[in-house]
């Protein structure tokens, strides 16, 4: 339970913190070397400038890795709070700094928000930052029970997702699916720094969505890297030895010696094709696989505009159609649609549809059987 | 004046393009190898399947790069159009295609609609695909002047907006912003094909961005990069020399050697900054400038919630903020808040703040300054 908080360091991070216990009944208190930052976040309504007077329930210290070891030192000299986590971006290196400061590492427990925006500093700071993110936590071995139950009890108050994990493996999956693509999404940015008027006229989303995050703040990016080089290093070094694979592939292409070419051929599909498996291994937008498609099968005639009309039918029922496939038979008047669709509402479909004057396949009802398949 | 058209290939490019003519007033004939395809097309509206029995206006040679050239030269035996364009992805390979098949180069010009789709086929196809897209035609000393103007009503019909380049230049620049960034794309996600289920939950918006282009049709793909694979191992080249930048830097900052240490942050910043101004490169979505902005400056007290409160009332007001600032002068009660907000909006934006009790710095009038100033 937790009834008072001190945010420490009123950044994007602690001020979005900050505003989320508040809004829950937590009392907040803003502390921060640079007066005028704390102030903006008591303006935004985050909590009060300064220490308590009394030792909280939980301090969150939400400055730079290299700080978070010096800072629990000082402020449990000082008794700010009874449990202490960060929210560094990454988790070995304070690890390693609270185990040097000498200070009591029962009460603390690492932290790190999976969350984050494009701008920084107190005015980007939301409430709603962390709802339903991951949100890591890296116990160690002298972490008390009580600092992570107060942990965990804040991820929820913020709407999070709790991940615990070892410092170690967090670092390297942040080097995989936060750093490494920072690093990348920048050489690519970079490779424009000489394109001409008429080529920026073609860059289209694609591009835009590949060195969006290459706008990131330099500083805060140069120290989460430093933080992290090794593990960073490692994967860019992997990735840089399948970009010489495709070099040498491209390259291959480009000659005209046929042997050559089918090698290229060869080697550039191996890579797309790992791509597009590598891709999958990522989770949907809320971290949930998607519901379970069953198709609805409708014969068309193949008079002009006939599959618009079903389109518009079943997009007027509300149904979320997640793919459509046809047949056409050759040298058939009729074609065969399959509409996939999420399958608690797949039969319901089915009866609207026909209903509507559609030739749809019958169905079995879900009730009689749970996974309804046409007859 | 286009009043007919034959569209030859009936994919997503093909189709989009013959829903977008049709719903234009244009008889569209819809020619496939694959006669499902071009059913499907006509059953979602884009035309009638079919060769025409007069010669059309305009037919679009909506084939594979390698195709452009056979297919020009057989349409116009045939006799099937005034006027023909393709729309491949690469312009060079085409361009020689034409000229060696012994076509007559004056009835054809390439053409390129910058838009596409993850998904492909009639079915992924779409009557507004181009609107407000760059459309690049890249005629030759041989095209007549009655082809291009075809060709611009094309574009026209289609909402897009027409960039003329040479082949050469056309095919440079969509290996800087279009063809690496896929290459670079799918060696991201192969990065990921490893990934443990936990790792896989830290994954956020960045790096979804980063890897959702890997995911396109590995054929289609792997045909337009050997189509300009000569550009696109330039442009990669180039991009894995930063790499190994990148990669000896961190390795230099995984060091606890000072002096490598400072060299590393030296060179890692350099790299971040370019990143930051390449990315600048690109224009905004629509291919314009964000309007000019000018700051509306407002005095606030420091009780808890005052900006929150001012920015909720800004909110009211339906002005879109671009960026805010705030200056607490150290030991002063009150803030300075500076919105950007675009300039036509500030002054009645000024007014209206006014007027529900902020203390608000006067502003002229636009109509008496075009450049609205504190005064």
């Amino acid at each position: 339970m937790i009834r008072s908080a001190a945010v420490v360091g009123t950044g994007l991070i602690g001020t979005s913190l900050a505003l989320a216990l508040v809004r829950r009944g937590v009392a907040v208190h803003l502390i921060d070397e640079n007066e005028s930052a704390a102030r903006t976040a008591a303006s935004l309504g985050a909590g009060t400038v300064g220490h308590p007077h009394d030792t909280v329930d939980l301090a969150v210290l939400a400055v730079p890795p290299a700080q978070v070891g010096p800072a629990l030192g000082t402020h449990q000299a000082r008794g700010l709070a009874r449990a202490y986590t960060d929210v560094a971006s990454v988790k070995s290196e304070p690890e390693r700094g609270v185990a040097a400061s000498g200070a009591d590492r029962s009460t603390f427990i690492g932290g790190h928000p999976m969350a984050g925006r494009e701008r920084s500093g107190p005015l980007a700071a939301c409430a709603t930052l962390f709802e339903g993110r991951s949100w890591v936590l890296t116990p160690t071995a002298a972490t008390s029970r009580d600092t992570l139950n107060t942990a965990l009890s804040m991820v929820a108050l913020c709407g999070a997702v709790p991940v615990v994990m070892d410092s170690g493996a967090h670092d390297r999956a942040v080097a995989q699916v936060s750093h490494t693509p920072h690093v990348v999404s920048s050489l690519l940015a970079a490779r424009l720094l000489h394109l001409s008027p008429d080529a920026s006229r073609l860059a289209g989303q694609g591009l835009r969505d590949m060195v969006r995050i290459a706008g990131g703040d330099l500083r805060l990016w140069g120290d989460i890297l430093e933080s992290n080089a090794a593990a960073v290093a490692d994967v860019l070094t992997e990735l840089g030895e399948d970009l010489q694979v495709a070099v040498a592939a491209l390259r291959s292409l480009a000659t005209g010696d046929p042997d050559a070419r089918a090698e290229g051929t060869t080697l550039l599909a191996d890579l797309l094709g790992r791509g597009i498996t590598g891709r999958d291994r990522i989770p949907g937008k809320h971290g949930h696989p998607a519901p379970a498609c069953t198709p609805v099968r409708v014969l068309i005639g193949d008079q002009p505009g006939e599959l618009a009309r079903l389109l518009a039918n079943a997009a007027e029922l509300g149904v979320n159609i997640e793919d459509v496939t046809i047949d056409h038979s050759p040298g058939e008047e009729s074609g065969l649609v399959e509409l996939m669709v999420a399958r608690p509402t797949a039969f319901s479909m089915a009866q609207s549809l026909t209903a509507a004057g559609w030739r749809v396949q019958r169905m079995r009802r879900p009730d009689t059987a749970p996974d309804p398949v046409a007859v």
